[in-house]
């Protein structure tokens, strides 16, 4: 069973969509790096009951991302957000090096600091 | 019954997690801001059938908000990229009436892209 690193991301959106027992299986697996067999002693039950609980988890988490691709809307945000810092950051250093205005600095300040924040 | 615009935002994030039924009634009364006897003629139900559905999809909307605030999430978001949109438009003039430099505005200008884009 390989794990994919979708389904930690995911978990993080939709994980509170599942139950309580799936979600403490799923987490202990793909969060905590547990083994299916430590899982299982753990939860006292057996290492197939820990697979299938996982597999259909996995399969949730899929099926709620398909319908409502709320993960993909938020690495979108992400990833802009990253060019935003970058862009910021670049015109720190234009106006550093060459105009020393303090109110663009507090200005791109703010920008890295909100996105920073955002990106978190 | 009064239209909560909250469900109107939700119906957007989670509406594809109601039932196509539910979904189409919800969305005739928010979007389309048709009346309860309006839906209720179009989909050949009763008035008080329209009424139960909408009533329960809603509650099934505020229910995912509450356990995964992706809406809220979303408006934070919002809410910080009209703010840096605000500081590069700021830096944009500063640029333009004191220092004049293509680099600054070039950045600028692509800060603005990207969060408008992403506040679409």
């Amino acid at each position: 069973m390989a794990k994919d690193l979708t389904i930690s991301y995911l978990l993080d959106f939709y994980g509170q969509m599942l139950t309580e027992k799936q979600l403490e299986v799923t987490e202990f697996y793909y969060n905590d790096d547990l083994s299916l067999a430590e899982i299982a002693a753990h939860c006292n039950i057996s290492r197939q009951g820990v697979r299938d609980s996982i597999k259909r988890a996995e399969a949730q988490l899929l099926e709620y991302e398909e319908k409502l691709g709320l993960a993909k809307r938020f690495a979108q945000m992400q990833a802009g957000l990253d060019e935003i810092i970058k862009c910021a950051q670049d015109i720190s250093i234009y106006n550093d090096k060459f105009y020393g205005s303090s109110e663009v600095e507090k200005r791109t300040v703010r920008i890295c600091e909100i996105a920073s924040k955002l990106n978190d």
